[in-house]
């Protein structure tokens, strides 16, 4: 009926009432010189869905992104960055107020042991690019803020579900989404697929629309959220 | 006069009437594996407004054009491409059937030796990026087509001037447009400046909006194309 459906819509937008939630999107730019850069195929557009749907139930949304072809979604607060030390950074800073921490945005594994400052000349037959780790947004925010209810993402091409189970655990974060990208799937397109997995429980969400699975995926982490809130 | 403004409008839009060009823009992507590639910041936007002008002054234009965020121009023919291989391979189909080739576009120099078919796994802590050259664009173009009136771009962050007589002369164009790219200049931005660079002659376009100088550039390579076509 009609007063159930507003009932519903009602509950779901008060789901996240007066909850802070950061929510990193899109991809990063690692620099190899003034010129040239290392990236990925990351549209941003699940994270921005996903603070979208966030805000739609109450939140008050953070969003620190990278390059992006999208346009801040309405009562989302944004934070443009570039690379994986810039987004750290930008994220460490609002990790300290938030209540919930979603972590959709591809970061760059590896950045360039050195940026040259002018560009590189073709001159030679190869280049060997040398890259070292970057520092681990997720877990850096785990070790300074261990009960921010965090939600990590994960892109994998093969062996999802064991992935992201291993990833909760060794992580020690609260929910990961999981989602395939085999076959050039996710990646700037409309349509997603997710696994979501908690410590004691999981749930498939189908290939929908970003923004249709966003808001389900966002109400599998309100309930989660919420549960530990009344019950922790 | 209104009539002298005319006059100039319509010598305008017939100077390059019937003539095939070719222009390449945007950067292309050179894939690490099938999450991350390396790319570079350009927009695309010198390239866009240089096939816009050539169309503006009659030219039947073809653009062979990398990822970006910019719409086709009116009139204007275009197909995308992704890799410095796959933009190769379309400026060589299409240079056949045209009279003028404009390579604006910004091609990675190197590309991975090996592009890894899963996502590369963050299990070291360094890694090492081993890269080879790509096959040079407006040297195989000059090769193939060595009566093709070609005007290459450069971006340099130092020793301009000289760099673009040094590749006039190395790859045996008609002319160069060079600009700075130093300081985040000329990259993503909506003005720009050109040394514009030919065997016996030499022309500074000041910093104006890449529209207007893509039209003062096109008159120049107009007015060189026209001069070799009536003398040669």
């Amino acid at each position: 009926s009609l007063l159930q459906e507003l009932e519903e819509c009602c509950a779901t937008n008060v789901l996240l009432q007066g909850v802070r939630v950061l929510i990193t999107a899109g991809p990063t730019r690692e620099a190899i010189d003034p010129v040239r850069f290392l990236t990925n195929r990351s549209s941003g557009k699940m994270g921005y869905a996903v603070a979208q749907a966030a805000a739609k139930m109450g939140a008050e949304v953070i969003l620190v992104s990278g390059h992006v072809a999208l346009d801040c979604p309405p009562g989302v607060q944004r934070v443009i960055t570039e690379s994986a030390a810039d987004m750290l950074k930008a994220t460490c800073e609002y990790a300290r107020q938030s209540h919930l921490f979603i972590a959709t945005a591809a970061v760059a594994d590896y950045t360039p042991v050195a940026v040259a400052d002018r560009k590189i000349k073709k001159n030679a037959d190869t280049l060997h690019l040398e890259m070292k780790r970057t520092v681990d947004i997720l877990a850096t925010i785990k070790q300074e803020y261990p009960n921010l209810f965090t939600v990590g993402f994960a892109a994998e091409t093969h062996d999802l579900m064991a992935y992201a189970r291993s990833k909760l655990e060794r992580k020690g974060i609260d929910m990961i989404a999981a989602n395939s990208v085999a076959d050039g799937k996710a990646f700037d397109q409309p349509t997603n697929a997710l696994e979501v997995v908690w410590q004691d429980g999981h749930y498939s969400l189908p290939e929908m629309d970003k923004h249709q699975l966003a808001e389900a995926l966002m109400k599998l982490v309100a309930a989660q959220y919420n549960q530990r809130n009344t019950t922790g």
